[in-house]
């Protein structure tokens, strides 16, 4: 496998989604190209109909080796799917799809026959009617690699945000922020930060509460735990600060003051990056990453859903899905030159 | 009072911070001298000072009648900080003469002498220091107006984001998030937002949880408070929706699709705000205002701190000041034209 464009596995998502459509914008897109070669994991028939309407009527290669001319869809042919692709649909038989097509993608880069995985959008309402109940790709993942923990990043350009919990009641996130989880979590952004190219990131962490509490003013936890979490941190040689007030840390981080921030719940970390990402309206764009660091395997995402709205209309942007490749592809450059994985 | 420039009564703040140098530099601002007349609410040496360092040696007048020149600086004298100035330093004295610059400020606005109140930065632990034990410029205002309940909206260029909840301990959230409470706060804001010009206002909810809960996986209370009291606002003419995921709304909002989000919690609506509104950095500006709403007065204020740090270095951004003066005089106007106050 060449060091210089290592082999992404890119699952197809559900049939019924966008995954289809970005897919093979994505995988033929120059940036894509001269960064990564990628196999796309799904039904050949599925892929050659995208192609055929949102490709350039793409060839489509179904072979062991990839094609030797990379503008060509390099396909692994997982035949879970028997059709007809209903748009916009929620149906059990995609949703089983959608699984095996993960399933197939996470055996190749545990087996290192790829560097790595590339997802693209699921619906949770599928995959649990076709049986598999997960909250999402990160738990799925979490199994299948028999990770005993996760870690969920998002990524929009020089912003980098670690979760300390991500799909929890909001009500539930007090008694989950714990010294060691925070603790852990700091140590794989820094981790993966440095896989992004910074020797030595210096991590922002926010703090639960508003204000991070203002001296226990509103909420006495991010001087009871985060506080001496990141104390931990820092004495274990991680430039980590904080607790910072979650309103601040964005705009300092983005004046270049961090090279990342860890922050405590879903929505303080979604916010920011989709409000930087998100391009909505006429001729928008949906860039942004998800990253899953803890597995024993690189694996991102893209950062929307499947959106069942706009499936196979032509009108999706890809911009996402050719974030999560060539993080993908540098993350996986890193770990195999040996730098920390 | 002229409706075409209403006279707002400008609070110096505390006068250790950078309240007396933005202050001298927004009100000979064009654009704010275009759209009021502002009455400096402080100690006429200390703007003195302030206006000979940072406002070109402008003249301070402290007569009852605005000057003829709105290039000289309306003050009305409290009298009530001796000096000297001590830049960054957090003092019972500052404290104390800025809680009484606020009270002669509120008073003028009560008895209609000015249009309304733009509050500077206030140092909270100065403020108790002088055994003024108020959480913050809202609380204390309440008290002075004898206003039974207020809502903080932050305003960032066309964002406009009402808060449920403001300074509470994340734990403490979910049991003041009340069905009477949301639906007050989306009232509150779909008046202001008419006042702001915008005719039939479409309020967009952010939900509490992660998703807003994904119909009950992450939590109850979207289901359970949240919806039926949008649905309560909708029944009563107001264009509101909801709840959507926190994540998302405000793309959505930036795109066209609200003109005002309603959120539940602090960080909810101050993140975006934030990121928005703070460039931070070299040549950085701090923009955005802080609006109160359901007092008897219109109240508007800078959307950042004391910045003790920089105070009196004349490295001060003024556009907070000028986005609340100017904020401030349009809810004004619409207040003596007959809108709904």
């Amino acid at each position: 496998m060449s060091i210089e464009r290592p082999v992404l596995g890119v699952t197809l998502g559900d049939p019924h989604g966008v995954g289809p459509e970005i897919t093979v914008k994505a995988v033929r897109d120059p940036r894509v190209r001269a960064a990564a070669r990628c196999l796309v994991i799904g039904d050949a028939w599925v892929i050659g109909e995208a192609a055929a309407r949102f490709g350039e009527s793409a060839k489509v290669h179904a072979g062991a080796d990839a094609p030797q001319d990379d503008r060509v869809v390099w396909v692994r042919d997982v035949g879970a799917f028997a059709g007809p692709v209903a748009p916009g649909e929620v149906s059990a038989r995609a949703g089983e799809a959608a699984y095996r097509y993960i399933e197939a993608a996470t055996r190749l880069a545990v087996a290192h026959q790829t560097a790595g995985v590339v997802t693209n959008p699921i619906s949770k309402e599928a995959l649990n009617l076709a049986g598999h109940h997960y909250a999402g790709h990160t738990e799925l993942l979490a199994v299948l690699t028999g990770a005993a923990t996760s870690v969920m990043m998002l990524v929009s350009g020089t912003l980098r945000v670690g979760h300390v919990t991500t799909h929890v009641a909001l009500r539930d996130v007090p008694a989950r922020i714990t010294g060691a989880r925070v603790e852990g979590v700091i140590a794989l952004v820094a981790d993966a930060v440095r896989r992004l190219g910074v020797a030595h990131p210096r991590i922002g962490v926010a703090g639960l509460n508003p204000h991070a509490g203002e001296h226990g003013l509103f909420g006495d936890e991010d001087d009871r735990i985060v506080a001496p979490a990141i104390r931990a941190a820092a004495a274990s040689g991680i430039a980590a600060t904080g607790p910072w007030p979650g309103d601040t840390v964005f705009p300092r981080a983005l004046a270049g003051e961090f090279d990342a921030v860890v922050v405590m719940y879903h929505d303080q970390g979604h916010i920011p990056v989709k409000l930087l990402s998100f391009k909505l309206g006429a001729a928008g764009t949906v860039a942004g990453v998800n990253v899953t660091l803890g597995l024993p395997i690189v694996r991102t995402s893209v950062e929307h859903g499947t959106a069942f709205d706009i499936a196979w209309k032509g009108q999706a942007s890809h911009e996402s899905l050719v974030d999560a490749i060539l993080l993908a592809a540098t993350l996986s450059r890193r770990a195999e030159n040996g730098a920390p994985a």
